[in-house]
């Protein structure tokens, strides 16, 4: 039987905010219809925050509402504070008068380097955990299962390199307040192999490998490198983004999300089990590629379309 | 110590006669002597093919004449057939004539697959190896050292899948006749670590793996985690081009090689010795896009660029 792995989608929420343009609730709900057809199962829907903040997921509300249906499939939705969860409450309240699914779960997110998450949250890493203190456990009271995102892991924009130790604590902390699985998130893409084992043989000791993803961004091309020394260390959740949707904010017209179609090119290739279909989800790149009117930087899709030219 | 890694640059070479844009000789010759004031040991340079197939390198005797001399610093030519090492002769007589250094080898090719050989050299693989039976004891006659490409290795895009006993049959056909190196390339980019783990262990059967090189597309975005793959079997040559120099000619618009800068950066971040000083390399992938006046794909390059102008 070959090992399966699971690709946690985040075009819609990671890939989305981070585009210039705003994608309408009707267009995102398509790019969702596709995602799903083409078998992703896990999908990162839409963002809670406050939309003067981040516009592009100021529909967030009425696109939690109209998540389609799947079978099989999840969708998650993050939530940075009590008013956000509050938003993402009553949201589910309507959802679930149409049908009773519990297919949504919450995502929380801190950085582990202190800069960072001043910078993007306004508080310390502390101050943070302790704030999540209350959020994670009032989520769980909705019914929400809960995963949590470690910003920063790899690298810090403003101090430069981040002691795996501080990822292990805030990882662990996460998994204490229940959050059933963690992403370390390799924010500005400078992980290479060695760190990411690195990384993961320092937080395993803190939290079970199994509840451990991986969110490598393809900054500098190292992405799949590090997928598979992930893979290597027993990893079976990897982050990507549809077409790699989502720039880089510290670095204008450079890469950031790794692809899904390269992932999963990949990941067949070496005989992992994903479910999904691989026409479909280049069919899918297609789509997003028009939704946000820019050439993305999916290499996977950019040679897969040429051929389809040729 | 830090163990050592030999990047092979094959932008000169590989990556030009892939761009649309021809470059002058003499803006040639500035990208050459920045690519060795970055470091780089073994630059290829030009090819000897008939002017009328790639116009791009019709000034490969100007050229082969003009190489800057640089301690260290080698340079390939390849040589196509009797005609292009006749025309290589003739330049060496004339360069060797200003300073008598054996500074530069010549690089002889041919495909694994048989559709791929015949479309691109009019002629069946045994035929080829045939004519590489005169041809490469006389490229040493002339005190050359000589390399020797295998094309398709990991898919031919005619053929499909190529099985690795046809990769291990040429390449230890070239090592019998006299090359020192074999380069195996993924010309199409459709290899995954798995491939390239199975064909390294094939080839190895027949070729020490001292005299084995990688050289890795990175059409679907996985060039770096087949570098990986190759560093874990044992390979220390790797080719590459700087800022990823060169399409893909059977996906218009896809990326092509690997670029120079993830190679470096992804093996100086895995502490591997390079010789190569990554900020001088920045500034020839950054000379290479004004001379093909195009915004090239390498990842790592244009990471650099955009925190540059930060």
């Amino acid at each position: 039987m070959a090992p399966r792995v699971t690709v946690y989608e985040v075009g819609p929420r990671d890939g989305l905010q981070n585009e210039a343009v705003t994608v309408s609730t009707l267009d995102k709900l398509a790019l969702v219809e596709a995602l799903a057809a083409a078998g992703l199962r896990r999908i990162e829907a839409t963002s809670f925050v406050a939309p003067r903040w981040i516009p592009q997921l100021a529909d967030a509300d009425a696109l939690t509402r109209a998540l389609p249906r799947r079978a099989e499939v999840s969708y998650v939705v993050l939530v940075p504070n009590a008013k956000g969860l509050e938003r993402l409450a009553a949201s589910l309240e309507e959802r679930r008068r149409a049908h009773d699914e519990q297919d949504v779960e919450a995502a929380v997110f801190l950085s582990a380097s202190e800069t960072h998450n001043r910078k993007n949250l306004n508080r310390t890493v502390d101050e943070k955990l302790r704030e999540l203190e209350t959020l994670v456990p009032a989520a769980r009271a909705l019914g929400l299962r809960v995963r949590g995102y470690v910003s920063t892991v790899f690298g810090c924009p403003y101090e430069g390199p981040v002691a795996p130790e501080r990822s292990a604590m805030v990882a662990e902390r996460l998994v204490a307040l229940g959050c059933e699985q963690v992403s370390l998130g390799d924010t500005i893409g400078v992980a290479t192999p060695g760190d990411t084992r690195r990384v993961l043989e320092r937080v395993a000791r803190s939290v079970p490998m199994t509840r451990i993803a991986l969110h490598m961004h393809d900054t500098r091309g190292t992405a799949l490198a590090n997928v598979l020394a992930g893979l290597e260390a027993g990893i079976a959740t990897f982050d990507a983004s549809i077409g790699g949707l989502g720039g880089c904010p510290y670095a204008p017209g450079a890469a950031g999300n790794l692809a899904t179609e390269d992932l999963v090119y990949m990941l067949h290739g070496m005989g992992y089990e994903t479910g999904i279909d691989f026409v479909k989800l280049i069919a899918a790149g297609a789509l997003a590629q028009r939704l946000v009117g820019r050439r993305l930087p999916g290499k996977t899709l950019q040679a897969e379309l040429a051929r389809a030219e040729v």
